[in-house]
């Protein structure tokens, strides 16, 4: 039995949750909340120091940590990472360009306009971020136009990984009609078994917070 | 026989010019000149169009990109990436760590003192990469204090990844002799065999140049 930690509000935890619930895998979940800084608690900082949710406790006790690490680790041999040498390359790369190209932008753009609205003093931030975002959306509708999925042509953890950022790229405000091969896949995603959205499971969430 | 793009002035592509050589895989290495924006031009978009070294050319022709992504699939079944599903997820987390908590403040700031001599403007940009930066040393003293690798008492590709950086750490102007431990470790990655510096790699860069 698998336990995962992280705050489903946040697209890196909602990816392993996903991640976890599509692979049919048994796992508790334990919501750590960020707002609250309780990544910064000790009983936390034990399972991951470097103080960032999500974290996958796995057999044995042992904590993972980044998120598209621990995806890697949860999809090894079932269908969401292919077993062949270089398709599995191909699944590593958009998960480093995912890290490195796409959430400094689109995912810090997201926390800064719908967590903290916009607090004083952010606007050159979420300037400096515009250009960067929308190269790493260009890059995607570009494959994307000539492919169902990013590895493939079948759904695997690239596919989350990438999912789990560019579907609240409004909320971030990147105008996401300007590419409509991200678009299509979007839907093309939605429609995998075993999708659940954020929105119903952070509905899940607050459910048990009320009980 | 693989090909290998890059300019070996960058660490991401010295990373996997090292792996190539440790891994004792036939290659043949194109300089891409990183200062000509050779990644900009036409052929070398073709390649990547993400327009960035690394690339690796692999049996086929099929261009693989993102430094980590390639040492992932040169490394596979070599003593570079151990076989155990557990260590190679935490492989994977340093290697995802190193390019999320890293590279963007260590090799960023790097960039801008020694390759482009701290232009006019840059004193702010420089400034809040230190903060970060140094995190991601304690990160790693932390570790290695405790561990001679970053993963199973033995070299792997994480310790490429991170050493690619962190050896020129003080040309960026980040304290190294804080971290004693990092210090160890950098010597430790230095006398593992086949370990060739970066140095002697551009030396042979400029003796192809006058040839």
């Amino acid at each position: 039995m698998f336990k995962g930690y992280g705050d489903i509000r946040s697209g890196n935890s909602y990816k392993v949750r996903l991640a976890l619930i599509q692979l049919g895998l048994a796992h508790e979940w334990v919501h750590v909340d960020l707002f609250a800084k309780e990544t910064r608690e000790p009983w936390f900082l034990e399972k991951n120091p470097h103080g960032k949710v999500p974290v996958l406790e796995a057999h044995g006790g042992v904590c993972l940590r980044e998120s598209n690490a621990i995806m890697c680790y949860l999809a090894e041999g079932t269908p969401l990472l292919p077993d062949d040498h270089l398709l599995k390359a191909q699944v590593m790369q958009w998960l480093f360009f995912e890290q490195y190209s796409h959430e400094p932008y689109i995912a810090a753009s997201h926390a800064i306009i719908y967590f903290f609205g916009r607090p004083p003093g952010s606007d050159a931030e979420l300037e400096e971020k515009r250009a960067p975002g929308y190269k790493a959306l260009e890059l995607m509708e570009q494959h994307l136009g000539a492919h169902e999925f990013f590895v493939g042509e079948r759904y695997t953890i690239a596919d989350i990984a990438l999912y789990a950022y560019t579907h609240v790229a409004e909320e971030a405000e990147f105008e996401l009609a300007r590419f409509p091969a991200v678009c299509a896949w979007l839907k093309r995603v939605e429609g995998q078994p075993g999708y659940v959205s954020k929105a119903e499971l952070s509905q899940e969430l607050r459910q048990e917070a009320q009980a």
